[in-house]
């Protein structure tokens, strides 16, 4: 409930706060006077300005604001840890970064949705820390996971103020299953989340005074030194950043080739318009509506209209346009989501194939004896659900298209359209997530389907690594270190004598090395000192509670890894340590399963 | 694919039939004449021989087709074995029962969404067989559970024609946890489902002779004798079915008590004028409308209508009555679904606080300084969504109520009501579906909440059954077979050596029971036989894959049984076999943890 609230206080103070920059921006532009050079730097300088504080305040912070957040968020639900990810201290950059790339408008075209997953994560991470302290909880690493899946979700249910495709989608994105618990959590928290927004735009529209109040009262603190923000200049990269949003905000410029991709709407008018009933190229048929000199807020499609281009030409220009500023506007290390971007694109596609339609079924097409005319809104409707379900590989965006809209009639074209795009871009690529995870050479566990591998009699003794750094009770010290030092591995396994090799615990490098720091007196040479007074002097050994065996089926293995959220197992045979299985070796063995070594 | 055309044209096949035997049912009834006596038999005789011949036909072919099937599939889909539950021989008799049972109407007052999953499961393991058999592949126990549980969505969906909330729904309720995968294939199937019902809908309507051609191409394939038919008189089920239905029934009869529970209406009448609009209360405070002989088709909700009783009268005796002749009804032992008469039942208690709420505020609530009427088939919608979301513990019943109203516009409200209910619910009882399963004694995994038993130090060796038969490679062949003779478990751990007691496999009980039947001249008296040259003569052994150690934690036991669907493992110390967990030793020791045993 606590995220859920702290959730949508923030998204509304964002909101707020970047609607106040955006109006500004637009006051300057129409008041700065008619002068094409006056009024094209008024239309730059203020992305540029924002996008270099953006990507140069995040980036001095922490290196960990830029992007979404999105793929590092599922290699850390799969079991990694990736330290200092989820630092509350990164969260003042990712905030203060993330509101001056949203408040760019529609001229970066840039979304806010895997930004707004990783703040929400970070903060469940946050409160969870609170939680254990204040109870003197040691904390599970089991319940920081699940904690992590319900934060997620929460974090996509803010953006949209849409509880039900929120949770889905965000449970599709970042695990490949997930409990039925976790799901329960997120709704709770969603709604919560989504109930306080609302109640803040009742708030704000009926008394000014309540905003105000919340307005001081929510304060971000912002953990660094002053001196901090100015260091950036140093980084480069935003000289890069100001660059690129230079390049993007000139092509954008509205009396330019602005003109022919409606840039002066901003992305959530650029749905709402992309959404209309009516079909623009029947309506501009035979008049054509004048270019005015502020989009007028009861007509904003006419924004897309341009005489001699016509409704088709702007569209199809927008797309390829759109299609490779995206690709730049990627590139700048800022806090962004990529998610929005996509869900209008795929509007657009849908938008003029709906446009083409009406053109070639004027009169709507007859279906049992009745004519309906065509309307170009849910064929945008579900080319967003389609392209975008087809890039994430979910089908939750088709339930956010209805979330969204309002109304749930259009449910099965909408959806068969978003199966058949998953059907293909499925076959084709990986997901725009996983692609980033490989991309930024993050851990992850390859997808296996279950007709490729189950049938292959690969099992665990065919690609366990059975190279172990074995430590024996009876080891004496000085083979003991010569083992420690020669190898890298977190965890060794403990076992009874170098004779038997039966398996009995395992110890940590950490406490290990300590142990043997902390008790230097007692290993004087000549002494026969084993490793076993070790252990008895203090250093702990945690019990193996997992055990492989050199037969179990690489799908088997799989299964365990990807559901337990697993990093390493030892392999047993007769009770011997025989070998260990880790990521490494999965990944591997699926690679080899899937691309064969030639045969020589 | 298969499976969701197969479930749509069985789906709208029954719906045919069955609107056509409750249109002659309407039609004798109306033109019977007007004597009391001849107009009370034919009201009441119809249900009866419909229920009778439902249960004993049903019961004479196969005593699993009674009841709703959920929570024997929740027991399947956990990983037990229910032999002959999907055989396909269950099929006709769980179709011409349901039929017979749902012509009933809103007389018995019964669902279908039970059934028509356990029909669905049914098809898509028998589409498995076929599949398995002609593509010559052996069957993979992992691969049938995700079969299953994509049918099981399919069968939800195809009730609906609401592929989202149908998906969700069997999801939630069939399992802990699922994996993306399945609801892909979940929604891919319901998507086919839903699709060619519409498809047939469109053909229907327009050109009777398609529905005709289909008419006749599609037949129930009943494979059992015609005389087994009329065995079930000896049955003696039908006679406490008729008198059940006979009960029922009278109760119903329009001119009587029925006059008091809108009881001239089906159960989908019910369900749209329960979400109607307009306030009932404020329409009939002035004028009071007249009972029609008929119901009159554009204002079916005066038959919720008394001008003694009001509408609140009329709505809280059908909830009063409904209630217990529900619980009634359940005891029938027919082919039969509980999910929507719950659904109904939440639909009128939320009408009744809409009702009452107009009446309290005729003007409606201000808020944010206008006034809007209070709408109680928002409350009805609610209502209906939150208490089925109760009895069935899900979050889903909120999409499916959104589905059904083609709006999604009470979002907030709708989900808050129902996570409202799930909350008191989960605390205070099981879901109807984990009653059931532990009324009838199915084998279940208790479902345990991380904050319980995370915290507390139960680990395997506390619970676990050490108490096993352990069978040894060098044991004599008289000790062997009076091992197996003093047990009757399913699998025994094989160890090296009586002294070792290293585990190195698993025999199956029949395995070896086989091979020491086949071989009765090696183990002549005297000749010291031992079970090695058994094993070697042809006896299969079982590698063992994954094995527990004492230290295992009660909490990661129960996840590995739940998330893998386990059902047996060998708990090994240092390589030798000390125990065995199953669910019996499992479900104890959660049990002795929620209730603790009093100490003495």
């Amino acid at each position: 409930m606590a995220l859920g609230v702290l959730m949508a206080l923030i998204s509304y103070a964002m909101n707020f706060a970047i609607g106040r920059v955006v109006r500004a921006h637009k006051w300057l532009y129409r008041e700065v006077g008619d002068g094409h050079l006056l009024r094209y730097l008024s239309w730059t300088v203020y992305p540029v300005a924002l996008l270099s504080f953006s990507s140069g305040f995040s980036q001095s912070i922490t290196p960990f604001s830029g992007g979404s957040g999105l793929p590092e968020l599922k290699t850390m639900l799969s079991g990694v840890v990736l330290e200092d990810y989820l630092d509350i201290k990164n969260f003042g950059a990712k905030v203060v970064g993330l509101s001056c790339t949203l408040a760019t408008g529609s001229t970066i075209f840039l979304g806010k949705v895997g930004p707004f997953v990783h703040l929400s994560v970070m903060i469940s991470a946050y409160l969870g820390r609170v939680r254990a302290k204040t109870m003197g909880e040691s904390q599970n690493k089991a319940k920081e996971i699940e904690m992590l899946a319900a934060a997620a979700a929460v974090g996509v249910a803010t953006v949209f103020a849409a509880p039900f495709s929120g949770v889905l989608f965000s449970i599709e994105v970042m695990s490949s299953h997930f409990s039925v618990w976790n799901y329960w959590r997120g709704f709770f928290a969603a709604t919560c989340g989504a109930f306080m927004f609302r109640l803040l735009a009742v708030f704000n529209s009926e008394q000014e005074t309540i905003t105000s109040i919340y307005k001081t009262r929510f304060r971000v603190d912002v953990p660094f030194d002053l001196p901090e923000i100015f260091f950036f200049v140093a980084l480069g990269k935003p000289s890069y950043a100001a660059l690129a949003a230079l390049i993007l905000a000139s092509i954008t410029y509205p009396p330019g080739v602005g003109r022919f991709m409606a840039s002066r709407l901003s992305m959530a008018e650029h749905l709402r318009t992309l959404f209309d009933n009516n079909s623009w190229a029947l309506m501009t048929r035979n008049s054509s509506p004048p270019w005015p000199a502020e989009p007028d807020p009861q007509n904003l499609w006419f924004e897309w209209y341009h005489p001699r281009f016509t409704i088709f030409g702007t569209l199809a220009f927008f797309l390829v346009m759109k299609f490779w500023m995206l690709i730049l506007a990627t590139t700048i290390p800022m806090p962004a989501g990529y998610f929005m971007p996509i869900f209008i694109i795929g509007a657009a596609i849908g938008r003029l194939l709906g446009e083409a339609l009406s053109i070639a079924f004027p009169e709507g097409i007859v279906a049992g004896g009745e004519v309906n005319p065509i309307m170009p809104g849910g064929y945008a409707l579900a080319g967003a659900a389609a392209f975008s379900g087809a890039v994430t590989h979910t089908i939750s965006t088709a339930l956010l298209a209805f979330e969204l809209t309002g109304q749930i009639v259009h449910a099965l074209p909408v959806l068969m359209a978003v199966l058949a795009a998953n059907v293909i871009s499925q076959n084709c690529q990986p997901s725009f997530y996983d692609g980033t995870i490989m991309a930024k050479k993050l851990p992850y566990l390859p997808w296996i389907r279950g007709r490729k591998i189950g049938s292959h009699p690969v099992s665990v003794e065919h690609f366990m690594n059975s190279t172990l750094t074995i430590l024996a009770k009876d080891m004496p010290l000085e083979e003991v270190i010569k083992a420690v030092t020669s190898t890298d591995v977190a965890q060794f396994p403990l076992v009874e004598t170098r004779e038997s090799q039966i398996l009995v615990g395992i110890v940590e490098r950490t406490h290990l090395v300590q142990a043997l720091q902390t008790e230097p007196a007692s290993w004087a040479p000549g002494q026969q000192c084993c490793l076993q007074d070790v252990l008895a002097g203090g250093c702990p050994t945690q019990p193996v509670t997992l055990q492989l065996s050199p037969e179990t089926s690489l799908y088997q293995t799989h299964t365990l890894f990807d559901l337990l959220t697993l990093q390493t197992l030892f392999v047993t045979s007769r009770g011997r340590a025989v070998g260990s299985v880790s990521w490494v070796e999965l990944k591997k063995a699926i690679s080899t399963l899937i691309n064969p070594p030639a045969p020589k």
